[in-house]
């Protein structure tokens, strides 16, 4: 037994509460209600479990679902950057670093640096774990905006080139998901929600 | 690839984005704004890595977020019963099981039957995991309630006798983490904000 690791793991758990209040510029499916970070890291762990077959070499999923379930924890300090935000680079910023060490600094020492570590592994999408759920956290905005007329592309004038970039990084985690995501893309474009030119 | 398999999938992420919509009693911490079964999820999955060396027994903690991350899913159809209603049995019930059996019918079978036996092995609270698991989603309403003045405690009348015959299974899952909840339970009455006998 180890009491005061204990009470610190309790520190932990009752800070992350927070991520529940940070709003995304997502809205859930066929929805006009914004998702928030604690939705969204559930969904991610979920489309991992029930796609991991589709992974282009076999991962290891116990360490895919603790880089989706905390890769956004830091933003209970630095705030959602939205990926179409042509002002802020989304990864790594300052501000998230000081963020992973406060939030996760508050778990005994060996723990802390555990997280940290896949926080990093996830941001740095080397690995094929990270590749695999980075493809996890490109294909549920996706998904979200194909379900509501366009979401955010709509609502903030993004076009296809801008989605297409940032959406083929799906490829390096699942060959066999981008194919489906690429003709979501170009079955956007057809339907008239999604346009070939920016605004 | 199996693009048959793959549409069955999506079709499933897509049905289980409902989940965010089930509310649940108890309020997030420090709040009065009600927790939903993703949020919930999500911080029962980030409480079992956290604390998944004061499991009595070691335990295959993929299989415990497997089960965490899918536990509430049934209540899309059959909707959150309050721990304490004594109307109504918590565990599967019929309705649970026909939500299971149309929810994870979306998948492919194989799949489906996988979903469907870790859901069970969660309820029947009988394999390490599933006893793991249960103590997780036993403490979180605790910690909030404590957080919360008493929360559904005061809100609906619920008494320390109660309460401990539900918490007290966290002892089937960790002794230690039961020893911090039996301490926070005693100290919830000593502040007046659980009441010993009924109202």
């Amino acid at each position: 037994m180890q009491p005061d690791q204990l009470v610190k793991q309790i520190e932990f758990i009752k800070e992350i509460d927070k991520i529940k209040y940070i709003q995304r510029k997502t809205k859930l499916f066929n929805s006009d209600r914004n998702e928030n970070d604690a939705e969204h890291s559930w969904h991610l762990a979920m489309m991992a479990i029930v796609l991991v077959q589709h992974a282009n070499v076999p991962v290891d999923l116990l360490k895919v679902l603790k880089m989706l379930l905390i890769h956004d924890i830091v933003e209970i300090d630095a705030g959602d950057t939205f990926i179409y935000d042509s002002q802020k680079n989304h990864t790594n910023t300052n501000e998230e670093r000081l963020a992973a060490e406060r939030i996760f600094g508050l778990l005994p020492a060996e723990q802390a640096a555990e997280f940290i570590a896949i926080w990093e592994e996830f941001e740095a999408s080397q690995t094929d774990e990270a590749k695999f759920a980075r493809s996890m956290d490109r294909l549920e905005p996706l998904l979200q905006n194909a379900s509501n007329n366009g979401g955010t592309w709509q609502e903030f004038g993004v076009d296809y080139a801008k989605v297409y970039e940032k959406k083929k990084v799906i490829n390096y985690g699942s060959a066999t998901i981008w194919q489906y995501a690429e003709q979501l893309i170009n079955d956007s474009v057809e339907r008239g929600i999604l346009k070939k030119a920016a605004l």
